[in-house]
């Protein structure tokens, strides 16, 4: 089968970002077919909408196929407009919304931004995470490990930084990472500082081989990214972990997303 | 009106990342009510799935209103006993997977994971974008500056490193960022290995009371945090940024998704 192409329209009055990620996870499932996404954000007035509707149509009329339309569009009036164009539609908020309001017994209250405006405290304590995530990135600080919600270890290229990062960005999480160095290995302890918070470690691990792909990228025919010794670190490492009883994940054949929901359900079982 | 409290289900056979993340947009607008979120991923074994179908249950009954379960799970039969929950469904497969597949004339292959794996070169050029808005992240290197996508430059504590870490994860963007410091406000002009890259520069200013209060949590009480100089140096940056012709943004009452978003959108008319 030839692979096929298709445009799919994320149109919102507010970001999109809820409807192009509900888009990429439903869309990537089709594998033999090509999407190209196009962006409409930010349509809050009947002449943006208008204009929207026009070009969608135009898109429609260049190709050979009608074009997906992914839609969060707050405003009944707007959502009738836009629906007037030759396209496919996924609406969110006919699907989803009214069914809701009735279940709660309340209104949806169409505030474009709400979810992600420096008035909500959600908003504010994910961007504090996130701070908190890059100064305590690779152990450059540890000033403030004891307010850590989760502290990663692991050797060097073992998937700390973007874990982090991603914990924090996606839930909120004070997520600090410390890595684990040849001179732990050698001494045969946990290094120091990390030794009060035991309770909030978690591993990370990767198999030797991918380990020294990663690592000749940063630094090609180096010690650091010999064969030789990402097996040494690696088994180093997890020889450690085992004896220090730090549960660990395998993130070789693993997302950061994955690995990030897997470290989240071990942090709410052990609450 | 009392504040309602209701439990939101993340129900899924993948991480529902993708739930979450429209659960999020849709239920933050009901603002009158308090959701807690309770997660149960990767349910890819019908014990799995026997096992949250009582935990649902047991949910529902100890709480006065019946659960919210949002749902992203790929096995039909899965579904259909998850189904039986004693919940509120908001079904995502259900809703949009059958109307795609007769739309795409494709079947949905319903491969967990396949959105974020390793293998995908979509989630790899995400990671490496990551990797390169940390490594050009404020100024710190600008040996691969041509190879960037987009860069951000303003003062100090704009919000230029969260926006770039954003644009590389949600959008695989290579954004790298580099401040604007009082020696190029005196010098008069931008920094010299900024100038070849002209056509990817974008500024962020904020109003200096802002500044002031994030940099005072910084650097309490210090010249770098005083109303005086944060006045200074935006006005300077923006005087700046107006002579050089670079377009800036104020990040003052925006999200970094809703200012990622904008930048997006430039990035396209440019091209």
């Amino acid at each position: 089968m030839n692979t096929q192409k298709r445009t799919v329209i994320y149109v919102s009055d507010g970001t999109g970002i809820t409807a192009e990620t509900l888009g990429h996870g439903l869309l990537t499932q089709f594998d033999n077919i090509e999407f190209k996404p196009v962006r409409f954000p930010f349509l809050d007035s009947e002449e943006k909408v208008r204009d929207c509707l026009a070009r969608i149509n135009e898109l429609s009329r260049r190709e050979a196929v009608r074009p997906i339309v992914i839609m969060t569009q707050t405003n009944s009036d707007f959502s009738a407009i836009l629906h007037q164009a030759e396209a496919f539609f996924i609406d969110l908020f006919d699907a989803f919304i009214v069914p809701l309001e009735q279940e709660l017994g309340s209104r949806y209250t169409r505030a474009v931004g709400r979810s992600h405006g420096h008035a909500n405290p959600e908003y504010n304590s994910r961007i504090a995470a996130m701070n908190f995530a890059l100064a305590h990135d690779d152990g450059v600080s540890d000033t403030d490990l004891k307010n850590a919600d989760i502290i990663l270890v692991g050797v060097s290229r073992s998937g700390k930084t973007p874990t982090s990062l991603y914990l924090s960005l996606q839930f909120s999480l004070k997520a600090a990472n410390y890595p684990l160095i040849p001179e732990d290995f050698e001494r045969g302890e946990l290094p120091s500082r990390l030794q009060p918070y035991r309770g909030k470690l978690y591993g990370l691990t990767i198999a030797p081989e991918q380990l020294q792909r990663i690592r000749n990228e940063r630094r090609p025919n180096s010690k650091y990214s010999s064969l030789e010794n990402c097996r040494y670190e690696v088994a180093a490492a997890e020889k450690m972990m085992r004896r220090e009883g730090i549960k660990w994940f395998d993130t070789t054949a693993k997302s950061i997303e994955e690995l990030s929901v897997q470290l989240m359900q071990e942090l709410e079982l052990g609450r």
